[in-house]
């Protein structure tokens, strides 16, 4: 039953309460049990008929005593050192007095500070991945694929490590010419959800015993004070500089502090780790336009936030609107941020004299694709507010106060496929249309996750949904062909378990590019009846038959007149079956309709294959140059 | 200035009303002239300037006498034959008078009579066309293209022409073996908007004088009496029975009523011969869901509609519900069709011993795409009706009630670009997602027609239009690719000016098909500041450019393993320009604006060279089969 208490708790409360004579009230339960779980299997039903008997067996009285006996006191909710608003509402709302808040301790203009989580330590985790320095090869996937974002890492000069704790665990770092300079990966056991991913996706295994990786989970220790204690000193640690961090690897990644972490997603969210890199890779300048779905909730639930703010203070801007209009709502922020740009490039051109001619022109003409040229314009920005200061024109004011517009700014709209493809989908679809400078992140679950478990037309067919009992009768859409048929939007699909570094360059891809950008990401989910640990081995078997295809069509390879559709992955390798035998959603009509089962099953292989084909011509094409001088040439 | 008086009429006001002192008046119209027709050129600007001097020039005062002296009548408004209704309500709008209506006049249920635009004479014309026997090949072509279903034709025994008038028009048919069967075209005169597109589309000419067609654009003549005579002649002549016309080609369909007729739509209009289309192809079966648009202004207009009723009392059915929702509201007209089918299916089986085994089975199964197996079907229902009566059970009188369910409706949902591309097109995904047999025509003028003009996504790249002030700078939504993308949508996209064959064959293949249709028309508009006289020319030029290509996707040719992509026309013969030139929307901005206009032509010629090439390679492809059988064959 793992951590399935309703039929336990069901059962105390019928077998004490009296409301109906306890053998009676066994047999209806028995009953429901039949009747909710039976089209999940018999062994589900066993084992909850199982639950209901060793519940009676083991129900025994508690007596409480009449007077406190226990020393131990309770723990303040956050610590002492929390920010006051952390300490005076948050902790108030942690701790279910949220009602006695007065309204005027909430923000009035509805801003509500971020990085909260950090205080919550919630501690769910029966076993935690302990880390093995001397396996470790420091590859970064442990921590890339966290959903949690609580296994981070950090490099820093041997002599950091003078006050350290003796607990503190690191090594040397894996690279050449960098003696002294140690590498150390440390897991925020409190804020672990002990989903395993991690050690699923370890690539390092013990020489002597095969099932021992890198990193390993444990049960957790009764005390975490080493545990604390080892996290205070790592945290005092400085992440590297972003300048200074190789984006292109995944290796490269794990040293970029995330700006989301510790949310209330599942153990084991498939969409988690890529919220968590966007965070990662855009930093503070990153605005996130938010649809509802899972993601609104873990990423703006009360009481705690999981967008955070680095050193300097500085993180993300998120909201969330509604449902139906995020593409818009987000596509406001875009326009928004260009209209301040304009402004601030209009009234620099105007100041130029005063500003000096070669700096305007420098802050006017920045490349800014790269962190070093970003890092350069932010400079440059820092010396413009100074120099401002000593122009004496009201319109240095003005300019003042849009400066930061010259930082380019990093727009991405996030939801999952009830948003992109059923219910925004004409939002989205304008959005794209639109040629603006947008990024579209889709967390493709292929179901209404977070509403219970309906269909959307992202819902493969032959799987199982609220509204598709029977199975889905037609195939998935086809959002990634749909917006490449724009024939100017940069468009990837990738599976972070498939193929992270594909993932990675995608990301980064769509953030350069400048036009509309849609990434639409496989993200496993309890939704689909899969044991979450493997939710990653699913990942990669999505791809390996062939249905989720890894691509990438990049418009501005056109420029260089070559194919910008990218197959990033092979043939497929196995079957529909071997991928869909895994998970519940499929499976669950093989129950109720074995023979429709096959025949869907049947329809989804051949369905894959001449998908497959339409993709596999689409990439062999070559390029060509269709501007009037190509014409000419040929 | 052609039909244009808004310039005559205020000068006349301004120069007597003594609002403004005339000589500054005078001024005030000429600059608010210049400002207004700047834009359109300094030609526009002469024209209007001279329209004022003219004006001036022959202004004179009317003297009204102060009593009648004409012995002329005013004739009624609608002639004394017509229905009530017509007679007591239509009339009174017609005549202005619609205030004085009492309520209780108005159906109670929103169900409103149809046909009623035949009893408005509107009389618009200057020139009418005149149909030359001699010359006709009766090829169709004018009917097929009349925007106001004005053309009609008929085949009869030379025996019916006893009693015609004198002047009544008729040829002996041109085909062989029917000796003593005459055709006859018919030119609804008073109907007529005098467009001249039949002239245009007519493909006889005269040897003795190129510019002599069969058809040809002659002043309308004063005493209309003839004209009437032989349309009421024409009128008591049969239309050839459904199951003897050849539906397969333009010259066959003018034998077909249209069951939409004489609307109040735009002279030349590029819209209604597909609605008229729809109305003669699929007659009483049509259920039409019509979106807000052009389509819903003329097809549901007060006082009159066009939509009309055959000989037996019955036509399409049609309704138009909101600008956003009419995908989803015309699907609820195919859920509702099934659900009633399923009911008499099921009522059909548990009678099945009272009403004969083998007549069920034929009315279950009957195969019901021609018109042959239409008409047979209808004919089993009147049959079983009949039989119904004799069975003595309650569920007979139910299984009545939907009894005409058994012959298949033909559910179609009509709109415009701003509906298909833009406000409905969530909807439209959706249902097109849906697998369910709904038929999509998109009327695309390529711009909001109806509001005036504004952008749609479906607006061209290059194209000025309202919030497109400076061109277009996104290349048109490939709607057609998006749809295909599903794989199981059949597509097409048609343009009759272009190849009126081709839009028949789509017509009837999307109806055909067992599943979502998409058929995207070409449907030349004012609003694309053309000689409307050209339209069909215009459409041959958007097709021979490479803007418009024919295409029709048959996921049907999938089982017998071909390609279901085909290319309805050749590649382009002329370039992007050579279309553009004959269009205001893309001239405007070569006066604002003349390098921004070269550039985005240039982009959209690029536009349509790489569109071209990913259509060529879909088209040039192989069939394969994907069924396991077939790939265990290879």
């Amino acid at each position: 039953m793992g951590v399935r208490i309703n039929t336990i708790m069901q059962t105390c409360f019928f077998a004490i309460s009296g409301v109906l004579p306890r053998d009676k009230a066994i047999e209806k339960i028995k009953q429901a049990i039949r009747k909710t779980y039976g089209k999940k299997g018999e062994e589900v039903v066993r084992k909850n008929f199982e639950a209901v008997d060793r519940t009676l067996e083991n129900l025994h009285q508690a007596t409480i005593p009449t007077t406190v006996t226990s020393t131990r006191e309770l723990p303040l909710t956050v610590p002492a050192e929390a920010p006051v608003f952390v300490r005076e509402v948050t902790a108030m709302m942690m701790a279910g007095k949220g009602d006695d808040l007065p309204v005027s301790r909430m923000p009035v203009d509805g801003t509500y500070p971020s990085g909260t989580t950090r205080w919550e330590k919630r501690n769910i985790a029966l076993n935690i991945p302990v880390w093995e320095p001397e396996l470790c090869i420091q590859c970064g996937n442990c921590s890339f694929v966290c959903p949690h974002s609580v296994i981070r890492a950090k490099i820093f000069d041997q002599s950091e490590l003078s006050a350290a704790p003796k607990c503190f665990q690191s090594a040397p770092i894996d690279a050449r010419g960098l003696p002294g300079i140690r590498y150390s990966l440390q897991i925020y056991a409190e804020d672990c959800t002990g989903c395993g991913l991690c050690v699923q996706v370890c690539p390092a295994v013990s020489k002597s015993e095969a099932r021992h990786k890198a990193i390993n989970m444990q049960s957790k220790p009764d005390s975490l004070e080493p545990q604390r204690a080892s996290i205070a000193c790592f945290e005092k640690l400085p992440y590297t500089e972003r300048t200074h961090v190789d984006f292109s690897t995944v290796r490269g990644v794990q040293f970029l502090q995330p700006l989301f972490e510790f949310p209330g997603s599942c153990a084991g969210c498939g969409e988690t780790p890529y919220v968590k890199l966007l965070s990662q890779l855009f930093g503070d300048r990153l605005v996130v336009a938010n649809a509802t779905g899972c993601s609104s909730i873990y990423g703006g639930n009360l009481p705690t936030t999981p967008w955070a703010q680095n050193s300097a203070g500085r993180g993300p801007a998120w909201s969330n609107s509604l449902f139906e209009d995020n593409a818009e709502f987000g596509f406001g922020f875009r326009l928004a941020a260009d209209q301040q740009r304009r402004l601030a490039e209009q009234l620099l051109k105007e100041l130029q004299p005063q500003l000096g001619e070669t700096f305007v022109d420098e802050l006017l003409c920045a490349a800014q694709i790269q962190e070093s040229e970003i890092d350069a314009q932010r400079k440059r920005v820092e010396v413009l507010k100074l120099r401002l200061k000593d122009v004496a024109d009201e319109r240095a004011a003005r300019l003042h106060t849009v400066a930061d517009e010259l930082v380019r700014r990093s727009v991405w709209l996030v939801g999952g496929d009830g948003w992109a493809y059923d219910i925004g989908s004409a939002g989205l679809d304008h959005v794209l249309a639109s040629g603006r400078d947008v990024n579209v992140l889709v967390l493709d679950t292929e179901v209404y996750s977070n509403t219970g478990g309906q269909m959307s037309k992202s819902t493969p067919l032959a799987a199982v949904a609220k509204f598709a009992a029977g199975g889905k009768h037609v195939a998935k859409k086809d959002l990634a062909m749909q917006a490449i048929s724009y024939g100017n939007v940069y468009v990837a699909r990738v599976a972070m378990g498939a193929n992270p570094q594909q993932t990675l360059l995608a990301f980064r891809e769509a953030e350069a590019y400048k036009g509309p950008s849609l990434i639409l990401a496989y993200s496993h989910c309890i939704a689909h009846g899969i044991d979450m640990q493997q939710g990653l081995n699913q990942q990669r078997r999505a791809v390996d038959c062939g249905h989720w295809p890894l691509i990438r069509y990049n418009p501005e390879v056109r420029k260089s007149h070559e194919n910008p559709f990218v197959l990033d992955c092979q043939r497929p390798t196995i079957t529909f079956k071997e991928y869909a035998d895994n998970e519940l959603r499929y499976r669950l009509l093989k129950t109720t309709n074995p023979q429709e089962a096959d025949h869907l099953l049947d329809l989804a292989q051949q369905n894959i294959w001449q998908r497959w084909k339409d993709y596999e011509e689409l990439a062999i094409r070559g390029g060509e140059d269709f501007t009037l001088a190509g014409r000419l040439r040929d």
